[in-house]
């Protein structure tokens, strides 16, 4: 067998026995293939025993500035915004997991494919984080960096690749932060980084690029349908969440059917949406940091309470079942602590552990209660969701005696998946 | 149409055109129909129109206590507890929700098929609470109440009747504090009162007994496989989580396959599972209160572990993708604090809120940060499952050196839904 020096991301000529072929070396689990990525996007893995000769016409470096993108203006176009995550990551060979790509042309020449779709025309990268390390501060940042591309008539959808650990809060954000929307704005992601042969970077991002083009004008998030690599979902940007923590279809609709199933070349809408239109979109991103979720477990002792309403101006509790935590049979009950912080001001709202179905404060005494005692039950809002438009409804000093409505008034399908327009 | 005076509960005898039939009243969606629930089980709807004439035999009183229950001792013995919730529940006339019942033999009328399948030796009712309201109290409380079950030979398996809130956090607490079992303890509920038409009581009591008669000897929970009334699913304690808030079928394994399809009359196990046995099964329920689950948000303040870290000795955290907080690339970065009370002796874990899939702290740099300040990254437990199992393990004083070995042994299946014995 032939010695072969290449290293995941240089670019390369192989000769076979009756052909040559030309491409980026990706990282392969088989040691005893050579996986290359082509000029047409698709991925061709080749046994090291068929390879006759070998040779690296340009060497992988990190850090590579003079890329030139082709792009052709014929195309519809869109507007990129890159923050960050996986999506616009690649394994580091020095610790084995993931790094950021630090190049803009470097994203783009891993997604061919994208290119033959749209023309973009404007790119942005607000940031580049994973989302994990993200926060309100990033949502507006990135609301504002939308907002040129919605007036822009030329610019047909927006597209942004976002980190998967907190992109469901970040849909939740933007589906608050930006009303009547015109056109359609499609957050996406990957699980596996863009240079590995099983990456869902590709499917997804060409799924976002056809819903970018379509006439939905939502906040979505696109992404793997299931775990082969043949179509999209795309979810509205409030019913939707991770719920694996690895496979391609981490996302999944909660309480609410997909809006539409979406392949590179074609969407098939499942729902009802607001269609693409000449309606002056606003951004509003007043927001407060004074909000915490808790998640209620067995004999979690009240107190915790205290610490928040020190500093905090709402509470989102994940409750158990129907929309519980422990009542005056419990030995630690937290009406009375619930009680005296309400009355103080404290805003307190109610979702389940449970994630699916809704909560219901009429079926069992302890809702009851904690119904009395002031808290507020969000139906079947997810509490990520809820989370948000709590920050969203408090940051509004205006709608300070009416944060019970605003939090139960369905502003972009939070409860039951309904727009309010239809 | 006659004049029906029958409330829910009332016993009745009621005369169609060709026939008599008697039964017990109980709650009708729809005016129009009298549902009765007959000596055999079954329920029946008859329209008020065909109804020639009727009268309450027995009227219904909430305290009966002269009821008498017959069993047949010749069928197979088991052990009963019963501790409130939505399975020993009945509507309420008065708040339209549902109420506890107070009596065993009400609770046993209701379901006379599990009479035709066992013999009810003995019958504990250490409590009787909605689920939400328990703590580790209760769960210790019940270990005890089954011990002497599984010392009694005649008694093939126990059966424990709960509220659905945090019952798969009792499977749990059960699954630790119970080693080495020699027959099968099957926990079970409803979501819908046992006097509704649509409750889903009596097949889960039913493929409950099944498997309490079954050879697996294994901490369990039985309920609805479907929202079809047709079978029910094992699950293992330890993998087992409710996923709705109102489904019958609100229970569902995560990372695990159910240990197996339950009907009334069969058992098909999808799982290996431990043989019941002449095994001495060990109950032990140390357990510390000191510890405390925190979902992690976007943005959220690492300050919450201060407070905690005050009175605590141990967090579970549940984190965003493969088990992040944020790290230092963020305004909030929880590395410092995190490190200064790890280093103080606080006990912190990592599972995920995604809930499918495992963490891993290998592939992103912001989980190497956590690894190196000592969170312990627990694989694929649940959260609810890792924050009992640490209250458990800290609450062994000789195992203090050991937590994170005690935590990433599977010792119940709560790794990889594997048993340590297979």
């Amino acid at each position: 067998m032939v010695e072969l020096n290449f290293n995941p991301g240089d670019y390369v000529k192989i000769r076979l026995a009756l052909k040559e072929i030309e491409g980026r070396v990706i990282e392969s689990e088989d040691k005893n293939i050579i996986l290359l990525k082509l000029a047409s996007g698709y991925n061709i893995g080749i046994p090291k025993e068929n390879i006759l000769a070998g040779r690296v016409l340009k060497k992988y470096k990190e850090e590579e500035v003079d890329r030139k993108i082709v792009q052709n203006n014929k195309l519809p176009s869109i507007g990129l915004i890159i923050t960050g995550g996986t999506i616009a990551s690649k394994a580091s060979q020095s610790t084995g997991g993931v790094r950021p790509i630090t190049n803009v042309n470097e994203f783009l020449e891993f997604y061919p494919e994208l290119l033959n779709m749209v023309n973009i025309k404007k790119i942005e990268v607000p940031f580049k984080i994973f989302s994990e390390n993200m926060s309100s501060g990033h949502w507006i940042k990135l609301a504002e960096c939308i907002k040129p591309m919605l007036e822009d008539n030329d610019i047909k959808g927006v597209i942004v690749s976002h980190g998967t650990d907190t992109l469901h809060y970040t849909a939740v954000a933007l589906s608050f932060f930006i009303q009547n929307l015109n056109k359609p704005i499609v957050l996406t992601y990957s699980q596996r980084s863009i240079d590995r042969a099983s990456s869902d970077a590709n499917l997804n991002l060409q799924c976002a690029a056809r819903m970018a083009l379509s006439d939905c004008a939502e906040v979505m998030l696109v992404g793997h349908a299931n775990t082969e690599d043949e179509y999209c979902h795309a979810f509205l940007g409030t019913k939707v969440r991770k719920l694996h923590s690895s496979r391609r279809d981490a996302f999944q609709s909660v309480n609410a059917k997909p809006l539409a199933k979406v392949f590179p070349d074609k969407v098939e809408f499942l729902e009802k949406y607001r269609k693409r239109g000449n309606s002056k979109p606003e951004v509003d991103v007043l927001f407060s940091d004074k909000v915490a979720l808790i998640k209620f477990y067995p004999g979690q002792d009240p107190s915790i309470l205290d610490f928040y309403a020190l500093k905090y101006k709402g509470i989102v509790l994940e409750g158990t079942g129907l929309g519980h935590v422990s009542g005056s049979d419990s030995l630690h009950s937290w009406i009375p602590t619930l009680k005296r912080h309400i009355k103080s001001g404290l805003v307190v709202c109610m979702t389940t552990q449970t994630l699916f179905g809704r909560v219901d404060p009429y079926v069992y005494s302890t809702a009851r209660e904690l119904l009395d005692a002031g808290v507020i039950y969000l139906e079947d809002m997810l509490p990520e969701t809820a989370f948000v438009k709590l920050g969203f409804v408090l940051g509004h000093y205006g709608w300070k005696v009416h944060v019970k409505e605003k939090m139960l008034e369905n502003m972009a399908g939070e409860i039951g998946g309904r727009l309010n327009y239809i």
